[in-house]
């Protein structure tokens, strides 16, 4: 029998990792040889789920045609957020949420997606399809994998499907999803471990905006407090990098995930444009934006207009 | 509510106009508003089976961008053998048994494709997936097209799933499989109809082997015997096109679909070569060949090394 291996994308998040972990076992369930492996080391909050629910992260593997397998693909499908040698291999499943793209087979094959928030929703559902007992530990990590895409159901991507998949598992595993989520959601952005300097490198991306140089960096976390309580050694770090790098302004959105809402704390100048781009003032440092938390979509795009 | 466009392939055959049906049927079911479509009219077995079941053939589109609507495929994901105009719809649905290629979504979707012989042998599983009761009708489509596709279960490509679906629905349906399935499969193959010239030209292609230019044709049938029968006029209609248009020999396909065999009836000259080509003897004009019923993967390969 042809060994199948399970993996989900490139950079891994909790549904990558548990989509991969479950499928496998899925698989095996049906009679099948399967292996879950992975193309990167779990975040911390997926290392939270692991540990929680007992489970090992699976083998990374940066190549797979040495290995004498076919594939499964779960949480994505596109070549570019695959493996490195994904040209080489047999897909024989794919299980997705995602648009489909750059993605092509010589055969037919089994591929399963819909327009659900997460992987592992769909996982819930072909295991009552095909009568398959689902255990406590799978059934955690399916509650998890719900739990991060969805961030606690909070998520426009989220449906009643990943809601209701969601909940019963959370019965299965005999955990309260609400705390449960909240704590592993925490675990993922733990900003106590980081020094200023990693919370303010850690996502920084500069900006060239008309003359003007602006440095934009984000921070998630899930209790605003905890990171403004932290004002004067970040804002420390900022005004240091401004000096280093001829930055005319540092903004740092701390966006909280669960409220959907960022504190932009701005270090350096160009205030008065900042202020106009959002309509919003800046007070004591902070412009409070509630609604916010795409850097991409909600803090380019108008700054870019205004300068 | 946003209207579902459902259709199958061009050239439509049985599984391409019944899934497509089928699957509008079934979003009705959930409270969606489709409407199957096709991309050509039934062919004589389907229309044998869309008579049998007494429904009416859907009605045939060139483009839909026109109709405000979004679309479901169903047999086949590949643009070329899609609706004209399919880069300016917005694809919600796929139910398939084929490769994945020369496909693309902006949005995620609903795509199901299994490896198995016959879209509606999916359809089936989701019908009973969804626990939606499959009425006496629908599942008299579903046989229909899982005998079409796997040439009454002798296809390679049929699995033990296309059986056991096909089975369920006869017995909903209230058909004994194996003598509808054949009365459908003779109605796709009625000879009985078409003129000698037709049945001769109808799918015959012109081979350059070597310096020899030949002629290939092919009729499918249930029956040897009725073609057979109908021996003098064939070779009449055969002669008149090699003095017509200088082919040196031709050579008609009487392929047995069910028996997967077929009587190669050769008129003209180059007898040695193709008698050496396929290692078996021209008796009385005919040629015996069991096991063959692929003019390009059984016929030309053999002739073209010979020559």
């Amino acid at each position: 029998m042809t060994k199948i291996k399970v993996f989900g994308h490139r950079n891994p998040d909790t549904d990558a990792i548990s989509s991969a972990i479950i499928f496998a076992h899925y698989l095996n369930e049906q009679g099948k040889d399967a292996e879950a492996v992975a193309l990167g080391a779990p975040n911390e909050e997926t290392q939270y789920a692991l540990d929680y629910f007992k489970f090992d992260a699976p083998r990374i593997v940066e190549t797979l045609a040495n290995e004498d397998c076919e594939v499964a693909l779960t949480d994505h499908n596109e070549r570019q957020q695959s493996i490195e040698d994904i040209d080489q291999l047999t897909v024989r499943y794919v299980i997705d949420h995602h648009r489909i793209a750059n993605f092509e087979t010589d055969e037919p094959l089994y591929y399963r997606a819909e327009p659900v928030g997460c992987t592992c929703t769909i996982l819930y559902k072909m295991y009552k399809e095909a009568g398959i007992d689902i255990p406590q530990n799978i059934a955690g990590l399916m509650a998890s994998a719900i739990c991060s895409d969805s961030l606690l159901f909070k998520s426009p991507t989220c449906t009643h499907e990943d809601v209701d998949a969601a909940k019963a598992c959370a019965e299965i595993a005999g955990i309260d999803i609400k705390k449960y989520g909240l704590d592993m959601l925490k675990a993922g952005t733990n900003v106590k471990s980081k020094t200023a300097a990693q919370l303010v490198n850690a996502d920084a991306k500069t900006f060239d905006m008309g003359e003007h140089k602006v440095r934009v960096g984000q921070v998630n976390c899930v209790d605003l407090n905890e990171l403004k309580s932290r004002k004067a050694e970040l804002v420390d770090e900022m005004t240091k990098q401004n000096e280093e790098n001829g930055f005319e302004s540092f903004l740092l959105m701390l966006t909280n995930i669960l409220t959907k809402e960022t504190a932009l704390l701005v270090v350096g100048g160009l205030h008065p444009e900042i202020e106009k781009a959002f309509e919003h003032t800046i007070e004591d440092d902070f412009m409070s934006l509630p609604g916010v938390v795409s850097r991409k979509k909600q803090i380019i795009p108008p700054l870019s207009k205004q300068f």
